[in-house]
């Protein structure tokens, strides 16, 4: 069972928010994608420096999320981040958003697959990442 | 098998690409939402009214999407949809993101249930909004 | 006086609008870029290529709006721009944003200066894009 | 002369970036609001309980930028806020957005006014929000 390595913080704005008062469903990605972020400059693999660098492509191939439990506007949100699979060329991100009293609100995953640098073929994941993702997926 | 029964369409602008150059993953389901409000307008049941009368409260419970080609800034793209279940208190929808070749760049899919006034419980889907889906869903 | 020379259209989507029903003041500038690049297209300068050839860099220096009246979820509006001035190495853009009454709801500039391959120092417009700047700024 | 009064901050985001590698100038403004947000929480006016309790209607008015330096993705920045002005039945922001080395990228300012629960005509700001935009006016 892949256990939570890794929480990011926010604050439901009122630009996440629409008319209903509720976070708009594509803005739950944009924060599961910070908590992402988060994640990565934590194992030392920001990904400013990768993109900055090359020609590491990490791209997203599938996303999805359920919704549980509407966020609403001024909420305090927890997303607790677990490394959910591990292969040669892709790796798989679970998140899961708690509200303050610890209920989970809504769950995202992404799959993110490591693509050569003609964006042609996957590749086996950098060394150095898959080693820090591997320590990721064990931690107690 | 579903059919096709909206085409939305739209050029992907600067802000919705990234440092990488190609679109951001959150976004596309941005414009996914935009071709649902397109198809909701359509089939006589545009989401403002129904936000404004309330309390017909129908949230996205489930979002998913599967990127295969990356969409790059200033290209033309089309968004065909298609009602791909019906149930008594929530239906499915499909997405193809078509670039201007006919190839498939991405598909998304959202669900979307029925909720009753408290949000705490599911309930029929209004008779209007279920035959209008249905209609679509069977359009040769 | 700057005479209106493209048209940009679109409706207010449910991503546009915060709880307070009415659109989050800073999608008015996402909206007034999609007409800056609808124009820029349209004068055969589309920011796509001008990004992609390099080092043609043309940030924005400066942004600002007022809003008079609140726009609405579903509202269609249409953004009226204009060449407001024309230096050696900067244009200023004016977006009108209309509803369907004719009324102006609310205003916005953008200020673009052209820098050197280096960002050091401001540069003379290329001179395809002055001419074409010039040539909107004077049609009747 | 205005004192910095709440201090906000970020990291750049991949998606706050477009294909320049640059923060799109827009999303500027949802930080400068996010600080806003930070700001209003602080002197006990949080916005989500103004907006959920109405009918205190604090729309902004008119919202300006300064972008001097580019901010690029990963940087860690704080956002420095101030009461510029404050009169009967409006008020003024500025904010100074600053990078690692205390330099001063972008600025932006926002006016907000307050209207009647009709929208119809200004009224008198809230005498519990007017004396605490007043104390961090004069804070030292």
């Amino acid at each position: 069972m892949p256990l939570s390595t890794q929480v990011h913080e926010f604050r439901v704005a009122l630009h996440d928010v629409d008319a209903g008062g509720v976070m708009f469903f594509a803005h739950l990605f944009r924060h599961a994608h910070d908590a992402y972020e988060s994640f990565m400059a934590d194992i030392g693999q920001p990904l400013d420096r990768l993109i900055r660098e090359g020609p590491t492509l990490l791209p997203l191939v599938h996303a999805e999320a359920d919704y549980r439990t509407p966020l609403r506007h001024g909420q305090d949100v927890s997303v607790r981040m677990s490394v959910a699979a591990l292969g040669n060329s892709s790796f798989t991100l679970d998140y899961r958003f708690v509200d303050g009293e610890g209920r989970t609100c809504a769950r995202a995953r992404t799959v993110h697959a490591h693509l050569d640098g003609d964006r042609a073929a996957s590749a086996p994941l950098p060394a150095a990442l898959a080693a820090a993702l591997e320590d990721r997926r064990s931690r107690p």
